[in-house]
């Protein structure tokens, strides 16, 4: 075989055997072909597309490109396809574990806005998120939910290639995404997958027509790997609650628990949850929302949260946020119409909440906290949002310039988009 | 400017601007852009195509990133894509000087099936094909011919884009091909250009669709640059004329120019030699052809070629080619269908009269002579091809099947399809 040959068969947009996308990804892998072949390749695929087949047998290859975790019990993953101020999975993995679903979370750190979900956690003091599989079984056996780091050396191949679709543009490709989340979701042992796709400027996927492409060929992927999967597909027009940084997060992710949390935190937080439920104990959906809205009423989510912060090795009551605050005020009365999440988030790793490099350090303690939402009434000098910064500043203007504000009355945007299994 | 929004525009199928090109093309020569980077700008052009104004605009790019000659004298260009068995330069550029055209021609060496035209010249004893710029044009102006190797820093741009091209199948793009050797032509003070394009199973372009489509904008940014362009589409389905390998090559171009050449070449040499003379002389083209016909039959065309080979010092007696000798005959009677233009190249590359790396030596000695060319009756046992090898050899089964007989009589095939200008 040739990369040559194979590059000018996506070239032609012709369909790839499964021995062509082994020997271009594991000779990638390998280190025979080199990185400015499997980008052309990558390119090729991007513009020309793959069909199911080829998606399908290049997860598998991705997945066998490594180890694969066993983790010796049923349980359900969750994963989000990333946007700014999600911390969905802090509230959802004690939330659901608390009704007796095993939650066994592996999270990145990643590069991004703000952290990951590890870096989140880590903004409580002393919680570790470092841990051996041994003790992560024996946690969840006894607690029935864990949340750490990637372990173990798990689709080596989709690392590499990831790393290159990162520096030349070729990430925006509905097979690279899917084969890419599949191959890890199913290496980490994975029974049952529920992925939260973000749609929306913010958001990998901008238009409804690529996220129900990718979330059909993702729930395709699934079902012939034998894991039930389903795709909700939700809005990330906005960031996702008021709080955008590590510490900031936290804390409304615990007040969420304790059923304070933001109306649009909390919807998503029902639904996802509903169907984590349903899809492990084979409920009725009504039921099941049920059991998750029970659940963050009366409090058993947040002590669920205790308990693995315990585990975990966290101080709950030490959670830092500087106290060096800017109010930015709106110049104007009227409707927001829209809040620009990217830049909110790009602002906020300026600020230091994220990373640019690797080697960069998180600061926990800044961030956003956003008063308004879209569609909210806004009066003049009246706080749009709040800077919460320590050595790190960023521009008033740049941040005021993130919100729309018009005359007329704006529409309440639709949070879940579609829910496709 | 950012080399990820320049790939997105392409991937996406838009226009480039000028100063986008110019950001690519000079970040990759000047090392801030990675070839990983400009691996995928080149396949997202191969798939999405260029304008014909970014075309141009790449020309411009490419040509000012080096040295342009000044020659000081009007003269005329040939080029030719490159063919098996295509030693067209060599009966042209004295040919065409004897009619008091000046021909400066500077050829690369290249890696191929045989030697390029100045490994070819080489396989005359003492012939030099290095040459300072004065020398040159001395020599030209005393007479009217020199056949150089490349000299200066001409395009350096267009030399690092061709190599990445080359190991990452991105090469047959009509946008990268017509910019490449335009940039070549105008850095090497061409006044007028005539293009031998070849088409067919042996040849860059492999049908006439898109060779028209090459042709057409090569002429067009040739125009653009004040220089006259033509662009002649000749048949590449088999070899040129009876000889393949170096020394055979020049021995076969001296009979042409005595006037006893093959008939494809003869006919090809008539051609592209009057359009060169009617280009330069302004000439109607049917008086151009008569004085190269006359040229060829009286030896004007080859007594200049001796004054060439002296003023560069080869001893014209001095041509030597292998005395191993091998017969390939035919196992059966009938006329030949079809010869593999592209496999006999790669055979007489394999007896080592062309390179597969800078690094190998070429043997002048080795290579082909046909006798039997496409429509020929053939006999059974009757020879076919000989192989000229010193110590490299290859399989006599694989040479034969290079030629298809069949029983029915065949046509001639045609050898000029069109001019383009």
């Amino acid at each position: 075989m040739d990369i040559l040959e194979i590059i000018e068969k996506k070239t032609r947009g012709e369909e790839l055997s499964k021995a062509e996308i082994e020997y271009a990804v594991m000779g990638y892998v390998n280190k025979y072909i080199a990185d400015y072949q499997m980008s052309v390749l990558l390119e090729a695929i991007r513009i020309n597309g793959m069909s199911d087949k080829e998606i399908v047998d290049l997860t598998d290859v991705m997945l066998n490109s490594g180890e694969k975790i066993e983790l010796g019990f049923d349980n359900v993953d969750k994963h989000s396809t990333g946007g700014v101020g999600d911390k969905t999975t802090i509230v959802l993995a004690p939330l659901i574990a608390s009704l007796d679903v095993n939650i066994a979370k592996m999270s990145g750190r990643g590069l991004g806005h703000t952290g990951g979900t590890i870096d989140k956690l880590e903004a409580i003091e002393g919680f570790k998120t470092d841990m051996k599989l041994e003790q992560l079984k024996k946690q969840v056996e006894k607690i029935g939910v864990a949340l750490v780091g990637q372990m173990g050396n798990l689709c080596p191949a989709d690392k590499k290639i990831y790393a290159l679709r990162d520096v030349t543009g070729t990430v925006k490709s509905i097979p690279l995404i899917a084969s890419s989340i599949m191959s890890k979701k199913l290496a980490s042992g994975a029974s049952k997958i529920v992925i939260d796709l973000k749609v929306g400027s913010g958001a990998l996927m901008e238009t409804m027509e690529e996220a129900k492409e990718l979330a059909r060929i993702m729930v395709k992927i699934g079902h012939l790997n034998g894991k039930e999967t389903i795709c909700v597909l939700t809005d990330m027009n906005q960031p996702l609650g008021y709080a955008v940084g590590n510490s900031l997060e936290v804390l409304e992710a615990i007040e969420t628990l304790k059923g304070n949390g933001p109306k649009d935190l909390n919807e998503l937080v029902i639904n996802l949850g509903s169907l984590m439920l349903s899809l492990d104990k084979h409920l009725p959906i009504e039921e099941a929302i049920e059991y998750v809205e029970n659940a963050l009423k009366n409090g058993t989510g947040y002590e669920k949260f205790k308990e693995l912060v315990k585990y975990q090795h966290g101080n709950i009551d030490k959670i830092p946020v500087s106290s060096n605050l800017i109010e930015v005020k709106a110049k104007k009365e009227g409707y927001i119409k829209s809040i620009d999440a990217l830049k909110i988030g790009e602002l906020a790793r300026k600020l230091g909440a994220g990373r640019l490099t690797k080697e960069d350090v998180i600061d926990h303690e800044v961030g956003f906290v956003l008063h308004k939402k879209v569609s909210d009434k806004v009066e003049k000098e009246e706080s749009l949002i709040t800077i919460y910064y320590n050595d790190k500043k960023v521009d008033e203007q740049e941040v005021l310039n993130c919100f729309e504000i018009v005359d007329g009355v704006v529409a309440k945007p639709t949070l879940i988009y579609d829910i496709i299994k």
